[in-house]
């Protein structure tokens, strides 16, 4: 039996995208969203949502390029940070040991110490209410060398990636693999 | 150290929906997208983006409608099911024993064995290359009663919900909480 929660944004998992950007001045700034993902294989695009409220949004607007950093359970707290907090009032990097490295591919930022970020250009922007999305297309993926596996690919158990639960409000570890794509599925 | 992947699409967590539609003939059809996430709050509204050759393309083009499907970690074999096999060849709810039911608030139909389903109206679309991304304007967010806490808030331990992994291709169960958002980042 299911029973209606209303019109409300309710999904699982939703990611913790920090969101990196240069104000006027070049500082760089960071905040968490959790509107977000992949979008697009070719070109490969992110899609981030940010309130008009925000610090990061002219920002974007205005330099047309951002970062997305993921970041290891290690990092809620920092995660959490900076989402509660305004770039406006600090240097919010600066405030948690973070170090912004200027990327050479986009003008944004990075978070050195974020085992994963992906470099975007802004490809688009789209008005959708109290939110507008910003689709970013990803210029290059950095990873963390010491997050590659023997075969050179990501490995989860090195990257401990987390999750936000809207609902609870809870972050959430990424567990064990399951099952492999394209194959548990396969008819026998 | 970090080093370059390239132009790649790699996020983590990427959330794993099944999408449901009606066809031309009002056949129930279900895919899986991980290419999607929540977008907006006020309107609350979800993206999924689908590829112009999928089947469930044009169901939603013409109907105006879908559902956003979450399936339990139980249901990673049918999750990964139905993104390999086309709607175009077999009925895969029928192939797979699953249950559509007509939605009574929009145009689409949704799967009674997910635990948590989210009904849109298509609010719009935006060709991003060779995906087109559908923002689904939330109508109602419905959730089996076995699947919430003694507070009536969803509870992921029943729930399990579950993501996919780009880049090692595996899909991975969302595991223990580790923080409470807007609290552990919190000055003390």
């Amino acid at each position: 039996m299911k029973k209606s929660l209303g019109a409300k944004t309710i999904l699982y998992p939703t990611p913790v995208l920090l969101v990196c950007s240069f104000d006027s001045d070049g500082c760089a700034n960071v905040m968490t969203a959790s509107w977000g993902g992949l979008c697009c294989s070719e070109p490969p695009c992110v899609a981030v949502s940010l309130r008009k409220a925000r610090y990061s949004y002219d920002n974007v607007m205005n330099r047309k390029a951002f970062t997305v950093n993921v970041p290891s359970a290690g990092q809620v707290r920092e995660a959490d940070y900076v989402g509660i907090y305004s770039g406006r009032d600090e240097d919010k990097l600066q405030a948690l040991g973070l170090t912004a490295v200027k990327s050479e591919l986009v003008d944004a930022p990075y978070i050195e110490q974020c085992p994963l970020v992906l470099e975007c250009t802004l490809k688009e922007t789209l008005e959708l209410g109290i939110h507008t999305q910003f689709i970013g297309e990803i210029v290059d993926v950095k990873i963390d060398e010491s997050a590659l596996n023997e075969k050179g690919k990501p490995d989860l158990a090195k990257l401990q990636p987390f999750c936000f639960a809207p609902g609870d409000g809870g972050y959430y570890a990424i567990g064990e693999k399951i099952a492999q794509s394209f194959s548990i599925g396969k008819k026998s």
